[in-house]
């Protein structure tokens, strides 16, 4: 299925264990960012000063705005690319399909005529227009970049403003929905793996932390979700009394902090025992290798092991890269749309575990060839 | 370290999916025992006329009962090969490792001067001189064979009783230390692997209706352990107002319908969802051919899913044999018996699961070379 991945030469094969004591260990000298925050968020709250909040509008007054927001959005320099589509002209299976993407809320599933989505393919930038909101701006970047996410979304946003006019207050500042949203209308927030913390039971403390200044970290799907494979959301809960460069500049800090955590949790748990860690990734590589039937959080918490094992280089050839591919492609609306149907719950666990085995194994899945270990 | 299963002539490989699919299921058209009863085993407890039990001898009445009876056990022709030893020349790691090989008791272990055990190098005879009884012999034969074992344990027991002569009431039959051995003597019990009733959550019927007709089931180590790698001993309790080849025939007959129950109960798995079962074992295969640590009730566990799947044809190249030999180089003792000296647990995690990945993926472990399927 990914033909880049094939096509990668082939080199002379070395045990699993060879690999694992031959290496550098580079991780063990710096904090990387990028072995620990997957992608940084900047969404923004914004509302029409001409209209009321989408739910005080009457259909046919969300349908202007949306006409009106597209229009606008779509002329943007940035966005001319974007594809927009309503909501009431989706599948439900779409719905799920954006909604496992990051790109639209659960509630934005339920809206009806007037609710619709601008996004970018790679969906970097999406736009909920008539969400709880007239206009949910999001810009999504991989690692950790919150400062870029909220310089681009800021120039989108004053595209926008200049073409519509925000509600905005001297004294409040942007005007929403929901009060938590008044001020900046912001949310910043990071996709961090933590597998480190986790595995040496630290997680408690740091998310004690972390509330303590105002912070909120949440499971991979957001408010109420479990980790599911120790990936947590970051997010800053404050909106008022604070300068929208500054909140995700404070962010960025903080994270910055708990990756040097990770990374040493990490590293404890290395010199402690490194056979104790191994073992942990490679007993998942050798059920996702293995297993017919897949439920998504299995998937995702022997995923997250597999990272865990490339950044360690206890597992080589397959990349980080495809690892956050494979666990977007786990979850079952992307299943569903990659089969082209609605699957039962155990044909998921079944397609889940066909597609990680071709993944990880090409070779056995062709038939009649040599399974491997990652290589 | 198997170098006959490295003679092995390679096959053009297959996928396992393939292999699975391929195969006539000839398990499902029969009830083989062969499949379901690992061994037989007849142990007959018996006493000299001439003197008290060991609980009554003196140290110096024990050895003289060892002395004579290791003598005339030796003069047997079946036992002029065997070994024999007296308890206090041995280490605790040689009496965990005979434990292991079920050639003695845990209370055997503690027993001192004149405690001794003559056996055969294979294990299938074996006597314990005064444990509780002056007499332990013990017959095992693989397979669903008690009346083969019965009949070269009763030729066995003749023969002793010739030169020696038991206690022996017209009234009572045999007479043994502990009441519940008066009369036969005997215990017959089989070893059966039950994953199907196990899976299918059958096994608790099946127990209940075994110990209504005077049967016990126990775990792989007997009395309260738990049942390892689904492996159980059937056994009779019943020693008075019965015949010897009748409590091994009626034992026999029992175990056919287990055997018969545990081969439905593993079609109707199959018939139901094979890809649950498929994905129990293939999962086995997956953790027992990459972990680096493994304790023993995992690895039995494991193996024992294994050896379910070969019988069901799902893995291959591997035999009931080396999976039986697994399980027992598994033991604590065994282990450190090979690696000739004293291990912490985790040392013998580490071990044990460095042996079965020696076992099941030969190449891998030789370092450079790719791991295979089990083919």
């Amino acid at each position: 299925m990914n033909t880049k991945r094939d096509k990668r030469p082939r080199r002379p094969r070395k045990s699993v264990v060879d690999r694992f004591f031959a290496r550098g260990h580079s991780w063990l000298t710096r904090a990387d960012s990028q072995d620990v925050v997957i992608s940084s968020r900047v969404r923004l709250a914004r509302n029409l000063a001409t209209h009321p909040f989408p739910e005080r509008c009457t259909p046919e007054k969300r349908k202007e705005i949306w006409d009106t927001l597209r229009t606008v959005v779509l002329g943007l320099p940035e966005l001319e690319k974007a594809i927009s589509v309503e909501m009431t002209a989706l599948t439900e299976l779409d719905k799920l399909f954006l909604l496992e993407r990051h790109l639209i809320s659960r509630d934005f599933m339920e809206t009806g005529e007037g609710a619709g989505l601008v996004a970018l393919h790679d969906g970097r930038v999406s736009i909920m227009v008539n969400e709880e909101d007239h206009v949910r701006l999001q810009v999504v970047l991989p690692g950790l970049e919150l400062t870029s996410a909220w310089e681009a979304a800021s120039r989108l946003d004053d595209g926008i403003d200049a073409a519509v006019g925000y509600a905005f207050s001297s004294r409040l500042g942007y005007l929403t929905a929901c009060p938590s949203n008044v001020g900046t209308g912001m949310r910043t927030s990071v996709m961090v793996h933590l597998p480190g913390l986790v595995l040496s039971q630290e997680m408690e403390p740091i998310v004690r932390g972390l509330t303590k200044i105002g912070l909120t970290v949440r499971g991979l799907r957001g408010e109420g979700s479990e980790a599911a494979g120790n990936i947590f959301q970051i997010s800053n809960q404050v909106t008022l009394g604070e300068g929208e460069g500054e909140i995700a500049s404070n962010l960025s800090q903080i994270v910055q902090e708990v990756v040097e955590h990770e990374v040493n949790a990490r590293m404890r748990l290395w010199q402690k025992n490194p056979v104790i860690l191994q073992d942990h990734i490679l007993r998942a590589y050798g059920v996702l290798s293995h297993a017919r039937l897949l439920t998504t959080k299995e998937a995702l918490d022997f995923l997250s092991s597999l990272r865990l094992g490339v950044i360690l280089g206890i597992l080589d050839g397959v990349g980080i890269n495809d690892l956050r591919k494979l666990m977007e492609e786990c979850q079952p609306a992307h299943l569903q749309k990659a089969v082209g149907r609605r699957l039962s719950s155990r044909e998921r666990d079944f397609e889940r575990a066909r597609l990680v085995r071709e993944v990880l194994r090409p070779e056995e899945e062709a038939g009649g060839a040599t399974p491997r270990e990652v290589e």
